[in-house]
């Protein structure tokens, strides 16, 4: 988020959190642009997500980037219980654009616990920087994945961790459709036929549940096709 | 942190961060003081700390004082690795008043792991008062103890999970003597024979590592008996 300078930069190393989706593994090779290919590793968290497919994305997007990759467990969200991404017994809501309130996807702290565990990481490694691709526009409901919120959370962590850390979003005011074009811009487009996206869990995707209703959209807007969609 | 009028907390809940050990059991007590003892719960991190008699002790004292208690698991931290308070492997230092810098028991945001955990159970459950016995005077040195962190972290949380939550913290500014005097007051001090504190996990305790060493000197400075030593 804030400003570095180029040669703060090329001594930089950044820790991506990659879900194995779209948005983060466009962060993936953003932050490979950004802070060069030896100097960039990433972390997915295994915290009883429905779909276990997304840590196979993970694995093979990170690897098909030669970056090295770190798999930590959480079991606490599943014994919180009680949210639709990780309870099973819980189904996903179809997309409604008019809804209001928070969507039943919605785990509380979510994004904060896994930036906190994140920032541990780099802490230890001596990493500096973390990119994560929240983002705010086209945001599902989140209030973890607004500005705001990661701004607060980056004061919070250089304070409870005596760091410098820097948390980058590089999507957080990117449309759907200009996602996609960073994508293109930075070399991400080929390693999109690895990622996961549906809420579902379904390969080809669903098409219906929110995840695949806004990727959708924003490939047709950025006139690229999605490879994903010529893989399955 | 923040003030609330009395009508405001006669209706209020508040979960208690319970370790099982001097502090939190105080915090327990005072929260039972305010809230009164129907609008109390208790919820403890099973984090694969190696003194497994911690999870005893917080279990025990929470049915003494009639507080519904929950135990929730983070096997992240062992995954993380490379502290003393998790990896068996690593040696505890013994006291040292002039040593700089971060004690080798240090957990890289761990506090703010177990906040914003409590948080999302307080969310869950409608309860918007979290109390958590971290100090910053004799801290030990650990930053995710300061109220300047907490703080941050409060707003933090409120934007995160769009909420108003309160983070009490009765003991930030207390010394050890003071929170002696303030468990006598609120009535815990016999439910301090049952707490734990020895960072080696000795009991009786060891009387020589950093947190034996406080405990003590927090008793003899405030002319209490520590009812612990009876009980050893």
């Amino acid at each position: 988020m804030p400003a570095t300078s180029d040669s703060a930069q090329s001594a930089a190393r950044a820790l991506v959190v990659l879900s194995g989706g779209q948005d983060s593994t466009t962060c993936l090779y953003w932050a490979l642009d950004r802070f060069g290919s030896g100097n960039v590793s990433a972390v997915t968290f295994d915290y009883g997500q429905r779909h276990r497919i997304e840590l196979e994305c993970a694995a093979a997007i990170a690897a098909q980037a030669s970056v090295p990759h770190t798999l930590l467990p959480i079991d606490t969200f599943e014994a919180l219980g009680g949210d639709a991404l990780t309870d099973t017994s819980i189904a996903v809501d179809d997309y409604d654009a008019h809804e209001t309130g928070l969507p039943n996807t919605f785990v509380p702290g979510r994004n904060v616990v896994f930036l906190t565990f994140a920032a541990a990481l780099a802490w230890r490694r001596g990493i500096g920087h973390l990119v994560t691709g929240v983002a705010q526009t086209d945001y599902s409901g989140y209030p973890d994945c607004r500005q705001e919120t990661i701004e607060s959370l980056q004061a919070t962590l250089r304070l409870a961790m005596e760091s410098t850390l820097d948390i980058h979003t590089p999507l957080m005011h990117l449309s759907k459709k200009e996602t996609v074009e960073l994508a293109v811009s930075v070399g991400a487009l080929d390693a999109m036929a690895r990622t996961h996206t549906c809420y579902r869990g379904e390969r080809p995707p669903c098409g219906r549940c929110p995840a695949c209703v806004l990727r959708a959209r924003g490939f047709d807007e950025a006139g690229v096709a999605d490879p994903l969609l010529a893989v399955s």
